[in-house]
């Protein structure tokens, strides 16, 4: 397990640290937003359309109020988070998702989102399962509990469910080399996100 | 005024001009969701991406139902509608809009998708102003009454507050003849499209 | 056979047909070449971005000075084609392509770009093997050269190489019953811009 | 001076840096030669396209194997070139040129392209006019002669010129904040650039 999401797990993680995950994670959601609406126009089939919709909304309307209240609890403004300088990281990572999407199909654009949705359910089943895991009086137990929460299990299924059936359709199988290196890429850039919270907390 | 719009408004358009009028807007709608959806990945703001989503969300989840329940009384099932061929005004009107988007910035989507809502908008009112134009017991009062109700007019309206305030951004001033290329190209399109309709009332 | 293409072969051919055609050539080969550049855009090996600048200047450096100075022996100026309103079929066509290129991916755009090239050998072939083809004194042999020469023939069976590697590559087969409705879209905006050249024949 | 530039100019850059930042150097090309090839999209004119495929071939066929040429020197093949794990610094400058190109018109492309060719034009200026940079010996001479040859300098010129024209046309002025912004972004991910290489030789 990545050193940030464990001692996010054990309550020990440095609050700089997470304060600059938040920061950057909040930036990293307007363009998880834009890609989601890139979906919605890569889609071919009417209900394709209304589940990017949906997708974008979940991050605009839902998802992004409750990071902001969250972040208000950090002593983080909006205006101060949309204002914050955007990291390497979170450029790499959002503008690659961005991009393999505009030169791939719908496919190659949801295996390239799908380490980021369904590594978040991954991460918290680890830590629910972890006896390491602390949640009375963890800061970050508010954190956990959003994505192991029933409703982020759902949507982590529904992903899945939609790439098999969308691997389906569009030849996954003879695909597999190169879905598989966007599924690596985004994944080590995922990495590479925690890495910058963590070192932020080292030094910080 | 259209031949079409102007015999809608009278109630005199022959209703095989209308069906086939209203299948191709079903098709037609799809794409437009879609463009809509690219407006969202092409915004940089946050209230841009949640003004895309939310006209997403007005066609597949309000105008298209509304739309489906309205042909169910024309005798049109959606799946008619889905397994009908594409017409060439259907298709040249759609995909000119989507590729001056993606060539494009958002303004230059935004000027393409223009002509078809408030254009719209235009004949509604007109219609309204126009003394031949009949209401009662007039079989397309119900597409009249929507393009002219409150919650048409309102969209209408921030449409071309979303246009100003764009084309302030995005130099519209410097970029006139380019933009005004393309709303008359997609003003022409809009124009066929009727066309294709009315057609299909003469041979019907 | 399409009349156009028949009577091109005996040379029976309206001139008013011909011209009007090679306009709106003009016009569709400028966003031909656009789609070819999105082509090396879309490609991920460095042999697919050269093959698709090749073809960019293929059209824009070989086939267009050619068929500037082929439409100067016709009477109409390189300014005179650029200024012409661009026809509705020009538009479906050419922007369907440019489209289904954006919304889909490599294998996506090159199935609807093949009908036109791949098209064209074939109309040329057809014609050779026809003995109601006129060769000698026919207005329009320099065209039925050109598209039955050694370099063209070649184009063709590198473009059809091409879309077995990349099918390969990209599961065509479960990928068939999408790319095969792209292919028949595409070959029907073919047909639908002979269609356009044959009308012109008639009125003119 | 950027402290990799400056060593590269009096010869003290430790070879490690060098290597690294080639072989990186190598896999940023190929994108870049994608961005032009995305600029031959986007364009609208018939010269807007012919130079952005010129653009593209003096990538992949000129500077590319001048590249794997320079490369071989310093006991690199262009497989292992290609096999190289993409850095993170090239990705997130890659992946957010191409993005914004495809966000933004064709003047936000440019704009993002820019600080690489511009600056590198601007850097080997500068190691012309510093005494301190020294010729004769410099394992790093070549690079110097490259990027201040009579061939690069013009195509920084015709660069500006374009650049010039495409804002006159498209509105720079009133868009100049965003443009700057996309500038800005663009230099401090080509200082990132440089910075990785220079770690590369501080660690090797």
């Amino acid at each position: 397990m990545h050193d940030f999401v464990r001692s996010l797990g054990n309550g020990t993680l440095p609050e700089a640290a997470f304060r600059h995950f938040l920061i950057q994670d909040y930036l990293f959601l307007i363009h998880f937003a834009r890609a989601h609406a890139l979906a919605g126009f890569k889609a071919t089939s009417l209900s394709d359309i209304r589940a990017a919709a949906a997708a974008v909304s979940a991050i605009v309307d839902v998802e992004m109020p409750l990071h902001v209240s969250y972040c208000a609890g950090w002593g983080l403004t909006e205006a101060q988070m949309e204002a914050a300088p955007e990291a390497l990281e979170t450029m790499a990572y959002t503008r690659f998702v961005l991009e393999r999407g505009l030169a791939g199909d719908l496919l190659d654009l949801q295996v390239a989102l799908a380490p980021c949705l369904v590594g978040y359910g991954e991460c918290g089943e680890r830590l629910l399962a972890d006896p390491a895991t602390r949640r009375e009086g963890n800061p970050y137990d508010e954190w956990i509990a959003a994505y192991t929460s029933e409703g982020y299990r759902g949507a982590v299924c529904d992903t899945i469910a939609m790439l098999e059936r969308l691997g389906q359709e569009a030849g996954a199988t003879a695909r597999y080399p190169q879905l598989l290196a966007t599924f690596v890429a985004a994944t080590r850039l995922e990495t590479a996100f925690w890495d910058m919270g963590w070192r932020a907390g080292l030094s910080g």
